[in-house]
C-alpha cells in the first residue's frame, strides 16, 4: 500500500474522518487535495489539518460545485469521498437540507468526476444508519436497508449512485458502511452528532452522562485509525471483490459500558433516565457489524480496543481542548431550530 | 372494496396509470382529486380523463408545491402516489431533473402530507427498475436493489421515504413495484418510455419493430386494468402485512414474442438488429416478477393475458388515435438533448 506521490482527493477533508485520512495520506507522501465547504453543522474544523496544512491543497467549495474544481479531479489517482452531513437528528429537522448535502451535491460531483476522470477508484463513506433497527446481529451487508431517518435514505441514495455508476462502467467505486467511529478530531462542539460525540463532550466538560433505561443496547465503536486504514486499503486495491463492505469495531459494548468507561476516565457520573418517547420511536436497539467480508478481502482487522482508544482520545482532546471545546463559544449546530438549545460551554479542568 | 364517497388523491393522475386509476375511481363513486404538473416528458395527457373530467377536481401543480394544495390533503382517505418520470434514458441524460422530479418533489410532498394528514394510507407506484439486472428469476421483493440508471436510484429513494415515514408512524404507506405496464392511455408520443410504448407507437404508425439480437430476454407485461385493481386493493386494505410488493404480469414472454404479437395485429414486420453497445451495457437481460406475496395477501391475480390485452389496446388506440399519435405534431420528449431525434409522426391507416 504505497501512497507516495499518489494524487488523492479527500472530500470532507476538514471533517472528523476525512481529516484523519488526509493527515495520514500527507504523512505517507501523497499529494493531497481537500475539498470541503465548511458548511455549518457538518463538522469541518481547519485545526484538524493544522499539522499538514502547508503540505496540502485546500479547495473551499461545496461538492455540488464540482464544475469549479474540475481540474483537480482530472489528475486524481484515488478519490476518498467523505463529504456530507452525519446527523440523523438534523436530517429529520431539515430534510431538504440533508437531501441537498448528502444526495444532490454527490450527484453533481459524481457526474463531473465521471466526465473528468472516468473509471477512477472512489471510496465512499457509507453508514450503518442505512440498516435501521437490525433484524439480526451481527449485521452483514445483505441485511435489508430499512433506515429510520432521512439521513439513512439520503446516504443510501448516494451509495447507490456510486454502485450504479460502477455497474455501467463510469467509476470504480466501493462503499464502506461505517459503524460508530470515534477518536481525535471529532466535532464535539456540534450537538446531534451521535452518542459517542455527545458522551465525550459532556465528560470533557465535567457533565454527567445520561443513559436511557438499562442502556443495554450494543454498539461496536471503531477507532478512526482503524477506519483510516480501511479507507487506505480500499483505495489502493488493484481490483475489488465486492463494492459494499461493513466496517465495524473489534468488540460490542453496551451504551452503559461505553458511558461508564468514559465516566471513569474523566471523573463524571453515569445517570439513568427513562427513555424519552420521541427517542424510543427511532431507537434502533442493538447494533453490531459483521465486517468479515472486509476482513477477508483486505486482510484488515480493527486493532484498537475501546478502553485503550477512548483513553488516548480523551488525552488528545485535553491537549487540544480549545480547538474542540471552546469555552467562550456556544455549541455550533447549524440548525436554526436548535438555536434555543445551544448554550455556552463550561471550561472544566482536565 | 368500496370507494363510494371516499375522498382520494391521485398524484400524476393525468399520466398513463394514474389516469386509468382516476377514471376507475370516479366510476366507482369516489371523490377524486388529481394533482398533476403536466411537466413535458412525464406523460400527462388531459384527454386521458376526458370521460370523467366533470366529476373530478384537477390541481395543476407540481408535487413539490404541496404547500399550495395542503387543504386537499387534509381531507384525504387514501393517496395514490403515481407522479413521476419513468424514463431511465431521460434520467441518464438529465440526472438532476430526475432527482428533482422523482425524489425532491416527493420529499416535499410527503412532509406536507404527514403534517396535514398524519397516518394516511399512501400507495406508491414503485418500479422493477430498482432491481437492475436480475440475479435470479422470478424476482421477489428480497432481491437486491441494484439499479442500472438514475431513475432506479431516485425511485428507490422515494420508496424509502414512504417506508421510513411508515416506520416512524408518520404515514401508512405501501409500495407496489410494477413490471412493464401496458394498455390504454400510454404516452405513446414520448420516446424513451420503455419497450412496450415504443413497439406500440411504431406499429400503429406502420413502422417495423426492431429487436436486438435474438430478442430472447423475457418480460412479464401486465395490463393496466390489473394494475389499477392492485392499487385499489392496496388502498382499501384495513391493515398491511407487508409494505413492499411486486406486481407483475400473468406470463413471461420474450421481447421477440411480444414484438411478433404486436406486429401480427398491426401488419408490420419484426426486424433483427445487432445489440447496440451502449444499450447492451445497460441491458438488464430477462425479468419476471414473483408477485406471490401480493397475490397471497390481497387475493389478486393478473387476469388479462398479453395476446388479449394488447389486441384490445391496439383497438383502443385506433379509436383514439389523434389523442395519442397526432400526425401533425412532433413526438414530445421534454429533453432538449432529444430535439434532434424528434420527428413528425406519419399517419397510417388503421
Amino acid at each position: 500500500m504505497d501512497y507516495r506521490n499518489k494524487t488523492v482527493l479527500v472530500t470532507g477533508g476538514l471533517g472528523f474522518i476525512g481529516s484523519n485520512l488526509a493527515v495520514r495520506l500527507s504523512e505517507m507522501g501523497a499529494r493531497v487535495t481537500i475539498v470541503d465547504s465548511s458548511r455549518p453543522g457538518c463538522g469541518a474544523n481547519p485545526y484538524n489539518i493544522a499539522s499538514v496544512a502547508d503540505r496540502l491543497r485546500l479547495i473551499t467549495r461545496d461538492l455540488g460545485e464540482a464544475q469549479d474544481f474540475a481540474e483537480a479531479l482530472r489528475s486524481c489517482d484515488v478519490v476518498f469521498n467523505l463529504a456530507g452531513e452525519v446527523s440523523h437528528i438534523h436530517s429529520m429537522m431539515a430534510p431538504e437540507r440533508d437531501l441537498e448535502i448528502n444526495t444532490a451535491a454527490q450527484l453533481r460531483f459524481l457526474e463531473i468526476l465521471r466526465r473528468e476522470r472516468p473509471g477512477v477508484r472512489v471510496v465512499y463513506a457509507g453508514t450503518r444508519q442505512v440498516y435501521g433497527a437490525p433484524r439480526y446481529l451481527p449485521v452483514d451487508e445483505d441485511h435489508p436497508v430499512e433506515p429510520v431517518d432521512y439521513n439513512g435514505v439520503h446516504k443510501h441514495a448516494a451509495s447507490q449512485y456510486h454502485l450504479m455508476l460502477s455497474r455501467v462502467g463510469a467509476l470504480d467505486a466501493v462503499v464502506l458502511r461505517l459503524t460508530n467511529v470515534y477518536g481525535p478530531r471529532m466535532a464535539l462542539r456540534i450537538p446531534c452528532q451521535g452518542v459517542l460525540s455527545a458522551f465525550l463532550r459532556r465528560a470533557l466538560l465535567g457533565e454527567d452522562l445520561e443513559v436511557y433505561d438499562s442502556g443495554e443496547q450494543l454498539r461496536d465503536p471503531v477507532h478512526v485509525d482503524d477506519v483510516v486504514e480501511a479507507f487506505l486499503l480500499a483505495g489502493a486495491a488493484s481490483s475489488l471483490r465486492a463494492r459494499t463492505y461493513n466496517v465495524g469495531g473489534p468488540e460490542a459494548l453496551s451504551l452503559r459500558q461505553i458511558a461508564e468507561t468514559i465516566a471513569q476516565l474523566t471523573g463524571v457520573r453515569v445517570v439513568t433516565r427513562p427513555f424519552p418517547a420521541d427517542r424510543k420511536r427511532i431507537d434502533i436497539g442493538s447494533y453490531r457489524a459483521d465486517s468479515s467480508r472486509f476482513q477477508r478481502d483486505f486482510a484488515w482487522s480493527p486493532r484498537i480496543r475501546f478502553a485503550e482508544g477512548i483513553r488516548r482520545s480523551i488525552e488528545w482532546y485535553r491537549q487540544h481542548f480549545e480547538h474542540y471545546l471552546d469555552a467562550h463559544r456556544p455549541a455550533l449546530c447549524g440548525m436554526p431550530e436548535h438555536q434555543g438549545r445551544q448554550r455556552r460551554l463550561k471550561l472544566v479542568p482536565a
